[in-house]
């Protein structure tokens, strides 16, 4: 039932208030709650039979259970519980063993945050205005996309090669021409998703980290740069060899912030996320911002985390999500191959973590958000993210996300045959 | 130990990183940890003893011992859980009697929150831009204050009289001194703080909130309300009779934002918040936003608090607290009159509800931040809020707003004995 009459708004917004609009995949959404026995690879959700219930017991259990002076029931301070930063601190500096920090430095940089959506949100609010250009991965994180845009900034991708990889030289002739259209000043950071990256599912080496920064150096353009590892934990079988940042030579010029999340690997209902800022100003300014937002993230939650690194549990869950997550991503995938999705002149790589596959559908089709490709996988009970959402700029039209962090292998390979159903449909 | 060197930041920051200050009193705070034996007065955090650990208990037993389908550890909704909002929804229209909305718009127009004061920024980045006017009460909460400043804001206290209430007429001067200066079209929004408001302890009547409304009405200005009602159910004894702007026909044809909080009466550790806003698009800019934030509010959280409010606990444990905080009021109160605060010609109302006591020195005595008598409380070992911080303008530097959520009844005596001891020594 609709209500009889809503009375037309008269509310004068700001710039920043006239630019927000809904999430694009909202429409997708909206679509899909009309869509009854939908299979959904859209939704970046995690996989609910996984969840760990029991170690989030243990934590209330301990906390509840002997709850001491209930410090974890009460306001917590802005940057964050002391002791859960010194544990990130110490787990950053094992990941990345060549910080050259000490540990003392490294949790004064270290602030916890509503997961790390906050943290991206305070670092463009503090570097950048409306009109500037902030550069990003090729793919990129499109929920990072539509937040530039709320903000009224401008995402220039870094250009890649036909492997997906950065290059550099186009990199630099980029740069060059942002530079001839009197520009280089509007470039107020960099970004891009390190490790199994949302979408495209992989990570950048070593010579494309260099490269990029190499590509800024070389102009004198030591810009704030911001490295998105959300998902440097959920590899499936190996950690990523490729260091941070943090630790890289060519980017030690830089001032860098770090961002990551305790939640996304094990319970994205507790969202808590941090970032690691190496420039003490920058750190600062957002945290004065993060003290307007909300006066820090609810101190429980980082109670129950800090109790889970403390006992092991978080590792153990970490341990057993892996291989989990594995066998969905290789349900959805081999699925994908035996329906015949390749020799219909599809192609994608199969990721050594994270939780997208990133699917090339043939160059003419048009597998977007209004085509007609889209809403056949409607009808045919199957949803996914369009790829033109994850682009800067120039976005092509045959990308695709199929995410497999939700729904069991059975129902992958039921998605899965739908998928290639309609892809078959639309072969030439 | 200091760090070696710490490199010079060569980051360049947009105009709301420049603005971005350290919070006024974070100044107190550091001169306060280097004091010891300190009772502080100042810190707006809540009782420790009274937090629910038996009532969170239950609830994270009951959902982690029987989790179902394990959703409370999913991402929820950007909006925040249906059923949360249900019962916020029949919540509100038992305080507001004569809302006049169905409870299926009432749900609508509800949104969860990381604590209230997300609301609070939410509303202001979507309504205002740099420049622009903020009418506030007087005074004021000044984190909200200091929210507005980061934001490029202006702040204008509404006048009050000799009683601290609201005065219509004075009030209607300002409005028109404010259009004599061609800004009317910058006022973009009025907010107050309408039960036992922080700082002042007061709640505004019936009589103050439809004058707010007939003078701005008056002059066809129907700009936004923002009704901040966090501590609306810490009240003592009696729950306070003035309807929100909600129910008020004065204020019917304005677009309205209530804010209030589930956790500051109940565990502030959880930090859950809402707003509920009749204007539609307002409501869908602040979501929009809020997507960019965060996506939505821990999901943990929210269940639980639902399971609180349907089990009634989160009543049973409001129950608790309001003699307590009653308790704690008097013990400070009472070792202010005792001591012969009165006789020094201070001044201040025993309020009805709250955290706060809001004291008027002699006029001619300067209790500001760098102040000698804030010094010498400090050197005593007792810490207070100047008042100076919760005004929009024009700060009398005579005021002083003492909390007493956190000590316990003995050290909320002896600090109102420190605190009388030096008030006796500036005394003429």
């Amino acid at each position: 039932m609709k209500p009889a009459a809503v009375p037309a708004s008269t509310v004068v917004f700001s710039s920043l208030g006239q630019r927000a609009q809904p999430p694009t995949i909202a429409k997708l959404m909206a679509m899909a709650l009309e869509t009854p026995n939908l299979l959904s690879l859209a939704a970046g959700f995690t996989d609910n039979a996984t969840l760990p219930v029991d170690f989030v017991r243990a934590a209330t259990e301990a906390m509840l259970g002997n709850p001491g002076d209930r410090e974890f029931l009460q306001y917590g301070t802005n940057q964050g519980r002391p002791r859960l930063r010194e544990l990130l601190a110490q787990r950053l500096a094992n990941n990345d063993a060549e910080i050259g920090l000490d540990a003392a430095a490294l949790q004064r940089g270290l602030f916890i945050t509503n997961g790390s959506q906050q943290a991206l949100y305070l670092a463009m609010q503090v570097l950048a205005e409306s009109g500037d250009i902030i550069l990003v991965d090729r793919p990129s994180y499109f929920v990072f996309l539509e937040m530039l845009t709320g903000l009224g900034l401008r995402a220039v991708s870094m250009p890649v090669d036909a492997h997906g990889k950065i290059d550099a030289s186009a990199l630099g002739g980029l740069l060059d021409g942002l530079a001839s259209k009197g520009e280089t000043q509007r470039i107020k950071a960099v970004y891009f998703v390190s490790y199994f990256s949302n979408p495209s599912g992989r990570s950048l080496d070593v010579t494309e980290k260099n490269a990029i920064a190499t590509q800024l150096a070389s102009r004198g353009l030591h810009i704030p740069v911001v490295e998105d590892a959300a998902y440097r934990e959920l590899y499936y079988r190996e950690a990523p060899t490729a260091p941070s940042v943090l630790s890289l030579p060519a980017w030690a010029k830089f001032p860098k912030l770090y961002t990551a999340t305790l939640t996304k690997p094990f319970a994205t209902g507790l969202k808590v996320g941090y970032g690691f800022c190496t420039d003490e100003a920058w750190l600062k300014k957002m945290l004065h911002v993060k003290g307007h937002h909300d006066f820090g993230t609810a101190h429980f939650n980082q109670a129950i985390l800090e109790h889970g690194l403390i006992s092991g549990n978080y590792d153990r869950q970490l341990a057993l999500i892996r291989p989990a997550y594995e066998r969905k991503m290789r349900a959805l995938h081999e699925t994908l191959v035996r329906e015949g999705l390749l020799s219909l002149g599809w192609s994608w790589d199969e990721p050594a973590g994270g939780l997208y596959l990133w699917l090339k559908a043939p160059d003419a089709l048009d597998t977007g958000l209004d085509s007609a490709f889209c809403r056949e996988c409607l009808a045919a009970g199957v949803l996914y993210v369009p790829g033109e959402l994850c682009f800067g700029d120039d976005a092509p039209k045959n990308r695709i996300r199929l995410s497999f962090g939700v729904l069991n292998e059975r129902d992958l390979a039921e998605a899965g045959r739908r998928f290639v159903g309609v892809a078959r449909r639309f072969s030439p």
